[in-house]
């Protein structure tokens, strides 16, 4: 499980979520993409972090291995994320040699540790004396965190504690140096708090919930210098506008919404949901992504989304999906599992190739066929970062409190859920996300009086339920959680039918770049026009009036199967000499001509021929 | 003058300019508008100058003032960028008390000076031993060439060697420091190069010429970081893609075109103009604006011309336009003063109000209203540098090689100029720029065999000229000097009558956020749409069909007289939630509804009642 909050221990969440064992997949789209990452994903990654020396770094520290350290600072981290996914995996379903992979991973790090607990293999040995020194730049407790996340994950799916002995050993280190009494300390890239919080609910050693407050309670001290990239420019408490390094602020908030779901403190919990007010009407794409700009990785200003120059980084995208979860686990919100939703199918999923062993560390919204997926990056934190974000994603089908079963992901599959110690199984039938009809059966143990609460999509208007064949008679309404409150019985049957119109998304008019253009949605999915689909016009030329039938069509053979957008549109061709950069308007007479379009997923863009695409395309108004 | 290039000394420039003192405004655009440099902006920057402690800090080191150095490390450069701007104002047309406040400031400056030549204010007592010990990041040799160009100015203006003598001593320094045989240098921020070259051309000492080279030379070693923010990545040489901070990339331009003419190096010279090519056709806007990001004030990827978030340096604007004069120069072609006029009337004289006392730093295409101009700024180098841009305009004007004499710029005045010993007066009558006839006559000292060379602009299609009443029938191409080669006499009168029309531009389809927009323009003027003259609607919803009629008035109470442009186009009000990002298209049935709209220039924009602002329109394709 990523995060384990009780309801019962902790005491401020809503919702515990559903362990990711409880849940088997049988779908057509997520069993795939998982089995997929086990077969390709997994083993393709372990050769690069052999390959580019990541696991050669913690041999050299153990002295099983001579030479320099390797890459970058904080590449230990992509070890632990690898460790984390195959965990996930491990939990999905148990693999001998995949075990024996991670345990012989496991063993590595094991050994890299220092007797006083710390490990990093760049500041071991030589470096040994700067440990801790900077901790705005250098990522010691960046990777630390992710250590703890790994450990903690390997520990719940399988019961091996080996690395979780590594972890808090090197917890208690931390305890003990910037805890109560110690020096002070801020991480550089937040990371380690949610990681410590996890690694209190696991063990009940609270003074890993203390140093993980003091390390957010010292920022905006400028203890590390107090730039808004780092988040170091106010308190915590005190933001109200998403600012800085998108990752950092995002993995910091999902450690703030920790702290919150154990303290209750609403200062906390009022300036999450300021930031997430302000990134989610103001600086989040149309996809979900987030971090406008290449310097510094960033948010930009309010109303900032360039679609060419998006940065919108896989890991960031990771990191709201991370983020949003423990704002639903703390409040039972559905505005933030749409969110999640938005996030998954779009500005993550567009993070990994359809072969499962390319990437794209940045999301570009429009593109000329430059921008390609690679294999692996010098900065390689999102190929992992992806992995154990699908490994684990069963693990957000479900949550439940005392009394409820919350169902917050649509797909086919089957869960078994533990509900006032007496078992639940849910059967889903569905052909999500292309269809929206949704047949949940249940068989309880007897007869069980519990609520269940389905998820309305925000996307989703004119949805019905039905129970047991006869319409519910409810107010359905979209971005919320429909309750049904009875005494279940096994075969019981609830239907769901959301309806999947393809729908124009238009942009708030303070978005100049988007005015006069409007994207394409159906259900979850964000769909692009990419030139391979549509021969004999430039897409960036395309215009879609407003009143333009739309036609979708199932293509099982298309991008492992999607289904496609088609419409008729207009094009003025550009006719244009690369060298100049502005022409005068000329009329020849020339007529916009008519063109039939194709749009696809735009999560499956780039794994065919290079070429330009828009996720934006051009509009004229209505009746002109 | 700015720059003298004397073509029988500086053995490759073509051309060498006709001194500032050469020619007397009676123009209503430049006139009134040096008036104003002249009343309003000289005191009021000198004002603020001795109100932000930039005169403070010389007289502590002078040791007439007590306290710590006061605002940024490179703040003498501010006072040195008045002395000239001030010196050629001086030059246009002497005034007792100006130059006995610049004597003032120069006796500030003098006393200032260390023993051995050095002059910075931030470097001095307390600092002395960190002297050029950061030459990346603390503006040393930066402030160091404003001080040269100011002395220069300052005693070519008024015969005053008070300042000179102090930067020949400041200069000595530099030699005996980064010459032949001393230390490796590279200036962080480029100035010096242009100052010391210049210095060698008015003191004939060839150590500055070499020292300037050697600077050149040395970047691209890695002495100072090698980032592409420092335009230190690569030997000079060898570059072809224009990157980096904006400013530092153009006044390196500056000192390498300097360097070119002086030395004939033809892999300076290819290299600038692959990136001048690189420049204009991938990374200006259509104002001429330069610089496309707010991180690091620097040149974007190409094609990455965002309009809101457009950075465009006043500076920048400034630095292009004297690598222009610089490139025209050298080589005699038109093209570099087809961008220094469309720079000059766009992108620089935006940068200063109306009312001569407020500045934009950051020169958006698009705006909301909320960017304003500001009376002065923490870090202050686009006042005073768009003050000595225009005080030093009228020396732009012209230009003569052995034979010829080039008319550059049209504008209502009346030159002096000496060919072959002899003078020739030449009067402009012309409304230009809101007009484009001119009419050019000649007073010469009897009969004279010379060349007259007059620029077509690169905007003027249907450009026609008559000579003494008759038409020329030569080929009349846009962007080219017209060679009128003949024996003058006094009386002898040309016409040029350059149609302006206005002209709906297009941008290069690679530009996305440009795409479906159209710009106008008139003669060498962009337009704008600003809400206070369009009540009724949201200019950033306006759409101008490609074929829409458009009209022009000369409007003389409008923002200091400007013609303005007006038409009809259409829009569909936004109607819009602040709070939402993206909404789904909905049809009502709503028509767009016809507006009339008023366009004016673009440099006028923001001197009235604040609003939304916008230089590209929404189009349609013709037809629809």
């Amino acid at each position: 499980m990523t995060i384990v909050v009780d309801t019962s221990k902790s005491p401020h969440a809503r919702l515990t979520p559903v362990s990711l064992e409880a849940v088997r997949l049988q779908d057509k789209f997520w069993l795939p993409r998982l089995e997929k990452l086990r077969n390709i994903t997994i083993p393709s990654q372990y050769e690069l972090l052999e390959s580019t020396g990541r696991l050669f770094n913690f041999r050299r520290v153990a002295g099983k291995a001579r030479g320099d350290f390797k890459g970058l600072v904080f590449n230990d981290s992509d070890v632990y994320k690898w460790v984390e996914a195959a965990s996930f995996l491990l939990a999905g379903g148990f693999d001998k040699s995949l075990y024996d992979l991670v345990g012989k991973v496991v063993d590595e790090i094991a050994l890299a540790q220092d007797e006083d607990g710390y490990v990093n293999t760049f500041f071991s040995l030589e470096r040994k004396n700067q440990r801790w020194t900077n901790l705005r730049d250098m990522h010691e407790l960046y990777c630390a965190g992710h250590l703890i996340q790994a450990a903690i994950a390997l520990f719940r799916a399988t019961g091996n504690s080996r690395l979780l002995e590594v972890a808090t050993r090197f917890a208690d280190h931390i305890v003990k140096t910037f805890g109560p009494g110690g020096r002070l300390g801020v991480p550089g890239h937040p990371e380690v708090e949610m990681a410590l919080i996890e690694l209190y609910r696991e063990t009940g050693n609270k003074s890993y919930l203390d140093v993980a407050k003091i390390f957010i309670d010292n920022r905006g001290k400028g203890i590390i210098g107090g730039s808004q990239y780092h988040i170091d420019h106010k308190p915590f408490r005190e933001l109200s506008e998403i600012v800085g390094h998108a990752v950092r602020a995002l993995y910091l908030n999902c450690g703030a919404a920790d702290l919150y779901m154990e303290t209750g403190d609403l200062e906390l919990w009022n300036a999450l949901n300021r930031l997430w007010d302000n990134m989610v009407n103001r600086k989040m794409y149309v996809t979900g992504g987030l971090g406008s700009r290449h310097d510094g990785e960033a948010f930009g200003f309010d109303y900032e989304l360039p679609n060419v120059q998006a940065y919108s980084e896989t890991c960031a995208a990771i990191a709201s999906f991370m983020w949003n979860w423990r704002m639903f686990l703390a409040s039972g919100e559905a505005k933030y599992v749409d969110i999640m939703e938005l996030t998954l199918y779009n500005a993550i999923l567009a993070g990994i190739s359809l072969n499962g062993k390319e990437y794209f560390y940045v999301n570009p919204l429009a593109d000329r066929g430059k921008h390609r997926r690679q294999a692996w990056f010098e900065c390689a934190c999102c190929p992992p970062n992806i992995a154990r974000l699908l490994a684990g994603l069963p693990g957000y089908f479900y949550a439940v409190s005392k009394n409820e079963v919350w169902i917050n992901f649509y797909c086919e599959s089957t869960a078994e859920i533990e509900l006032k110690n007496r078992s639940i199984k849910i059967i889903q039938r569905t052909g999500y996300p292309w269809e929206g009809d949704v047949t949940i059966t249940l068989h309880t143990d007897g007869e069980q009086d519990f609520i269940v609460k389905l998820r309305i999509p925000g996307w989703s208007n004119g949805a019905s339920v039905s129970l047991n064949g006869a319409e519910l008679e409810t107010d359905i309404r979209p971005g919320t959680y429909l309750e049904i409150n009875r005494t279940w019985k096994t075969g019981d049957t609830i239907k769901i039918s959301l309806p999947m119109p393809v729908r124009k998304l238009v942009c708030n008019p303070n978005v100049y770049e988007n005015l006069g253009r409007i994207a394409l949605m159906r259900g979850p999915i964000v769909y692009c026009f990419e030139a391979v689909d549509n021969p004999g016009f430039d897409v960036w030329d395309l215009i879609i009036p407003g009143e333009s039938i739309l036609e979708t069509e199932y293509r099982p053979d298309l991008l492992d199967g999607v289904v496609i957008i088609k419409g008729t549109g207009y094009v003025m061709d550009s006719k244009w000499s690369e060298e100049s950069l502005y022409n005068e308007l000329e009329s020849k007479g020339e007529k916009p001509r008519k063109v039939d379009f194709t749009a696809i997923p735009y999560y499956a863009w780039c794994n065919r021929k290079p070429g330009p695409m828009t996720v934006w395309a051009r509009t004229v108004p209505f009746g002109t």
